[in-house]
């Protein structure tokens, strides 16, 4: 067809962006060739940048541009507390949302044995031996609300228990300004069971 | 806070692409630096050649990597038929859908007066000229159904008709496969007032 080789090469690449399908990545690349090419360029440039790069902290495995994150390398944070989370967002996630001092020990996914990724595959040994060094006193279960955020957390607290750490789960429940009437029916039985004093 | 620069920029320059808002964007930076480094590089590399090597047909104005796009430069087209339409993706469309075998004349947008684009801005000039020429018979006015492509194509039909050209605009109406009680009541009028014998 009259489409040039280019331009297809271009909408067919825009696919690997998550939720990009071939009527977006289409409208993408037109509007990029037609409005705005200084976009295109300087997004071009941000992304041999980051692919280059960003690596994962030695420490914590976050995405980071030097060997140490911010987090990591900065001196005043609690030391003694560690919040495991499953992907570097939601480290932003965290930070934006509480007050937390502690560090973040980021796993880049959860145990997930259908997939084949078992605690070897996803480097729970690394975590073992951060546990071992004596530093943490606790550690903040940040996974997801998910079947496998939900099996991650409990191997990883299980781990913790056999080695004197303290091991806490964030709370799950309903969100806050939702109405009940809305709320799917495993999270209703989840914060009916989960009550708390008032 | 602690999000590297390099991920920043990117999550901003990833805003740029139509449609995508600062979480989509944060999602695609992130889906790409963990899971397809290799889709980001390739996606940097077709945006830079695109970029570069993509520019408008001498003749009709679309988009492409040569002087003259593929369908002016091919030899059997009838020439005594000009199809014009507001974009290059609006070719594509209709070379898909269609079996026109003529040549298509990209405006490359719309008349549309508020936001200062009149005949001139649009460079309908070129068009004049192209008519001038005498080798069109017939041209179809494919521009949008919207309030700026029927002024636009009311304008180039009287362009057309000062020079003895038969002006045709496409048919608009109920699309194939609609259930008339959900078709808009301008639609379902035009359609109804545009009836034609069975």
């Amino acid at each position: 067809m009259a489409q040039p080789l280019l331009i297809a090469r271009l909408i067919e690449t825009l696919r690997c962006l998550p939720g990009v399908g071939p009527k977006s990545a289409q409208r993408m690349a037109y509007h990029l060739l037609e409005r705005n090419r200084e976009g295109g360029r300087r997004l071009a440039q941000a992304l041999l940048d980051a692919m280059e790069r960003i690596h994962h902290c030695v420490s914590c495995r976050t995405l980071t541009e030097s060997e140490l994150c911010e987090l990591c390398a900065a001196p005043n944070r609690d030391r003694s507390q560690l919040c495991i989370v499953e992907t570097p967002a939601d480290v932003q996630a965290l930070q934006q949302a509480t007050g937390f001092q502690g560090l973040y020990y980021v796993l880049m996914g959860h145990l997930s044995p259908l997939d084949g990724i078992g605690p070897a595959e996803l480097g729970l040994e690394r975590l073992a031996a951060r546990f071992d060094t004596g530093e943490i006193k606790e550690i903040i279960l940040a996974t997801n609300a998910t079947t496998e955020g939900e099996a991650t957390a409990h191997y990883i607290s299980e781990m913790a228990r056999a080695r004197g750490i303290h091991a806490t789960r964030i709370a799950h429940g309903v969100p806050l300004g939702s109405e009940l009437e809305f709320i799917d029916s495993g999270t209703l039985a989840h914060a009916f069971a989960g009550r708390r004093e008032i």
